[in-house]
């Protein structure tokens, strides 16, 4: 991409990521660049302002600055989605203007979009695999997608900005690769989702039976491995776990089937269908 | 202790942890120390000749070299161990020898040296929290146990016997931590075995539904750290899940019963009672 013709971007919510991406894109396009920040916490709006990196800090995204937008990013999660995407439907958007998002599932923010925005309005729904358990403005990094995957899943409008997004994430180190809103959700309920869910459950138990002192003074590297990101933002997580319900639900009901044949090996001392029950059968390729 | 009485030492079993503990110990102790190394695989004592670091390599405990060790640490998974307590019992071990292991769980093998051992001979349950899902003499380091915690679940004989096996672990680098083995083997199943089944869970499931270009692809760092473990050797891990039965079964009982309630409020699209369901309570102190 030209990188005089980047233009203003608005970026809605910065915390880790909208922070980090605030940043990365400041960073990679310097003066060519205008960013607009917009997050309802006074206290994120402060610390944001200190890094000097924003032409505006509001505590939503009111219409003069949107409509001065060229591409809108939208990182708060997917609950805050339709109402600010309805708020942008009564602006005057840009005639090229692009929206595009960062949630965690891709199918429900697809149908959003097309609900929401104005037909003539571009959108790209988009995932970089670069979070973490970190939250929040402070914890923002300039370098946090280099060397990542950056996931468009689903868009609707002009191919000129679909293509435009995709610049960006390259521009900011990412590796950009194409899919299906439907595959993202699958693949990420396995690659993603489900191991949140066995992250919260392993912290939840082991916190309910030993104290503190014990896990912090026994606790070896499997168990910090496994907790590490059952510090990640419960309610956060609780939203993407009902956005991808379906393929959630498929997966946990076979993570319980595992475990129910796993009880019953282990009750009959039987070591060789233990071991039929925790052996993996790689697909190819 | 005195490194000029540490004497002749066995490690039977020179797989990741026996072999980082006959480097360790040969690196603490030089010269002051003779180390007998056993393993029953070929290539396994061909890779220890290598090193040099042996007085003596065999396949299996030899009467000879067994009546002329001062400690005898067993490196070998639970299964494998009444049949060399058996044969260790019937040499004429030394008066002061001293039997040891590093297996994951503590009661078990102590009612299993109790009911082998002699009743002169000393023996300690010990368990070095130093583990990864490296296998095999090629990844022993002896830097392994250095600022980790050894513990000690367990002991019969004499006092002299169980605090030279602290003092070895000690000069290894380890912190040494006493407590009894029922103690253990509840701890462990939620900061060690758990963590197992879920790990290898998850790749199961993950396994049978992706293929292996998805997950290489697009995992990122909350599946690869879920997952690490996942590729420990499921022979030895069977072995240690039937070993600590009672406790494991109890908390693949919990785990099951968080996944039912989780579910339960996923389908009822309920953040709040998600947010219930995956937080933590933590118990003081």
């Amino acid at each position: 991409m030209n990188k005089d013709k980047i233009g203003t971007i608005m970026i809605v919510g910065l915390g880790h990521i909208g922070g980090s991406l605030s940043l990365a894109i400041k960073k990679t396009y310097k003066d060519k660049v205008k960013i607009i920040g917009v997050d309802r916490n006074k206290k994120t709006l402060l610390q944001a302002k200190k890094t000097k990196k924003f032409a505006a800090l509001l505590s939503a995204p009111r219409a003069k600055e949107v409509e001065a937008s060229d591409v809108i990013f939208l990182c708060v999660s997917i609950k805050q989605i339709p109402t600010i995407l309805k708020s942008l439907s009564k602006t005057k958007l840009k005639q090229n203007a692009v929206v595009t998002d960062v949630v965690s599932t891709k199918e429900e923010i697809l149908s959003l979009a097309k609900k929401f925005l104005p037909k003539k309005t571009t959108f790209v729904g988009g995932h970089p695999i670069a979070g973490s358990e970190a939250s929040g403005f402070l914890s923002a990094n300039p370098k946090l997608f280099e060397k990542k995957i950056f996931i468009a899943a689903g868009a609707k409008g002009r191919r000129a900005g679909i293509l435009k997004i995709k610049s960006i994430w390259k521009g900011v180190g990412s590796k950009v690769v194409n899919m299906s809103p439907k595959e993202h959700d699958k693949i990420f309920s396995l690659l993603s989702h489900t191991p949140h869910v066995l992250s919260f459950g392993l912290g939840k138990i082991t916190n309910s039976k030993l104290s503190k002192k014990e896990i912090d003074g026994y606790a070896g590297t499997s168990y910090k491995d496994l907790t590490r990101i059952s510090s990640s933002s419960t309610s956060l997580w609780a939203e993407i776990f009902i956005s991808n319900k379906k393929n959630l639900l498929a997966d946990i009901a076979l993570f319980k089937r595992y475990l129910v044949d796993l009880e019953k090996a282990i009750r009959k001392n039987n070591n060789r269908q233990i071991i039929k029950a925790i052996n993996q059968t790689t697909r190819k390729p």
